[in-house]
């Protein structure tokens, strides 16, 4: 398998200095909406959404309010309890690795791992996660869900790209070793 | 009170980038070691450590291991428990937030708040924490002692400054607002 060629798989996820995507009572309203930071671009590269159950349920709870602006992408929701999704996007419950494998062995754009943190968690203990990006907001939350929860183990990893904005958030993107 | 001329109180720690301090079993073997960091400029400006109980037991245990290279600094444990400490260093039982303020007020450099988790924790909360300068590793733990647990609120910082070094590690400095 040429890796190279394969379609990537990346943890594209605003978080706290302290590494939590949300605050104690799943608050996100700390997430920049100023500018762009970047996304617009970040959507040329991608054209496919891996979505977990829970942030799934929030997305569909939300409406359209879910993902404002974004450009319409293929959406794979990940549950093992869910029978059904909304018709326009694929369930996948069982057999992940091989078929995140399959999928990333596709033609297409690269793939972003919208969340959350349990679906989060098992693709990096597949091994499955090729970058990570994260926008560092200039706040500690100090309580609340972490970014990941029980990896298997460490994941090395090398810096790639790192840009500051005024508003203080810091963009890093690593890849995984 | 004119804050300008009081010494400061830093936090200054490596943390990985999910923001922990420790590994699952209490590693930091991940933190580099193979240049200084900008540490040897840091020892300029400080002259004062807070160590908490549960760091001060495990440098004594560690012996002239716990902090090679370090010059000799005026060293405050913050215990609850101790009854005493080494010869050379002064334990503070109670009144925190009055005694941390007086010794803020003092002539002097500045003070680097060496840890661990509930001593930083509890001087945070105190709103006694005047920058936080983090280390960030280029790797995740997924798991371990985060760098605060239980903050009573979000706290928004200024970015101050950032360093990028070839090993991936970035140097992030903040100033609490």
């Amino acid at each position: 398998m040429n890796t190279e060629l394969m379609r990537k798989l990346i943890l594209q996820v605003a978080v706290s200095l302290d590494g939590l995507i949300e605050g104690p009572n799943g608050e996100f309203d700390w997430c920049f909406m100023d500018q762009d930071y970047g996304l617009n671009d970040f959507f040329k590269q991608i054209d496919t959404l891996f979505i977990g159950r829970k942030t799934y349920e929030l997305m569909l709870s939300m409406g359209e309010n879910a993902s404002p602006g974004f450009p319409k992408f293929k959406e794979y929701i990940f549950s093992r309890t869910l029978e059904k999704v909304k018709d326009d996007a694929i369930l996948i419950k069982d057999d992940v690795e091989l078929k995140v494998k399959k999928i990333k062995n596709e033609t297409g754009k690269d793939i972003w791992l919208f969340g959350g943190g349990s679906l989060t968690t098992s693709l990096m203990n597949l091994n499955l996660v090729d970058e990570l990006w994260l926008a560092v907001h200039p706040l500690v939350l100090g309580g609340g869900k972490p970014l990941f929860t029980n990896l298997n183990k460490p994941v090395e990893l090398k810096l790639m790209d790192i840009k500051t904005y005024s508003t203080g958030l810091v963009f890093l993107k690593y890849s995984v070793k």
